[in-house]
């Protein structure tokens, strides 16, 4: 899956370090299977129902768009022990809209070793998830853990 | 969809409110199924290949248990303009396995009315994904846009 990158461990990374991934292009069909089984409110199923709402037209649920981001980030992030999330913070500046075609842009921003577990720490990774015309629909700020190369 | 719920507006909330969804079972086909697109990381996918990682075994992406917990609030939580979410906290404090049969349970936390903005505030709501044994699997914390109620 990974073949074609180095994969690197706690001791190989900084802050400031950055991954971009592939593009996704988001269609409409996709909102609306996504919102039918976790979202199912009218402004992300129903082009027309979605016109007299909050979002003036169907707009992806956030938590498709996080889905996505998670997707791009598997593809690009290399970490050699996967993403594996303790904890994050979202906000969605604006809504996803059917034919945006998404990319994302992840960036260290803090690192911190276990005090207790000399194997591992918690990188810090903001992932901006940004359309075809580089506006922001959803920041991301992920805790991921991840290890330290072994000599095994 | 909420036909047999009263829906509830801004003036009509309050702290402490709680609302208890149903119950949603896990199948283990769901959890491959949801990981093959948006999160496509082996301890997700291959039961097998799952017990050497650090779940010891196949597990839920974060992200399905979030989709989840969405699905289950959208049936539980009666607001009147629709579960819109301006960005939230999410913390795994033990992952989800197949077979699990999960449940939400929200509270609201805090309400803020907009100061510009008369006509609507934001609700904070802790939501807690329990398994059968009541264990948590999920804490989320929204921030939520509601409106309030209308004259016309």
């Amino acid at each position: 899956m990974k073949a074609d990158k180095a994969l690197v461990y706690l001791d190989d990374v900084a802050e400031g370090d950055r991954y971009i991934s592939r593009e996704y292009p988001l269609a409409v069909a996709q909102i609306k299977a996504f919102a039918r089984d976790f979202d199912p409110q009218v402004f992300h199923l129903d082009e027309t129902a979605a016109a007299n709402t909050f979002f003036g037209g169907l707009a992806a649920s956030g938590w498709h768009t996080a889905a996505i981001t998670m997707r791009l980030m598997v593809e690009s992030v290399p970490f050699a022990s996967g993403l594996i999330g303790a904890g994050v913070e979202i906000s969605w500046p604006r809504p996803t809209r059917p034919g945006d075609v998404l990319h994302v842009d992840s960036t260290i921003i803090a690192i911190t070793p276990s005090k207790s577990k000399p194997d591992r720490g918690i990188v810090s990774l903001q992932s901006l998830t940004l359309d075809q015309e580089g506006q922001e629909v959803q920041k991301l700020i992920s805790r991921l853990l991840l290890f330290r190369r072994t000599n095994d």
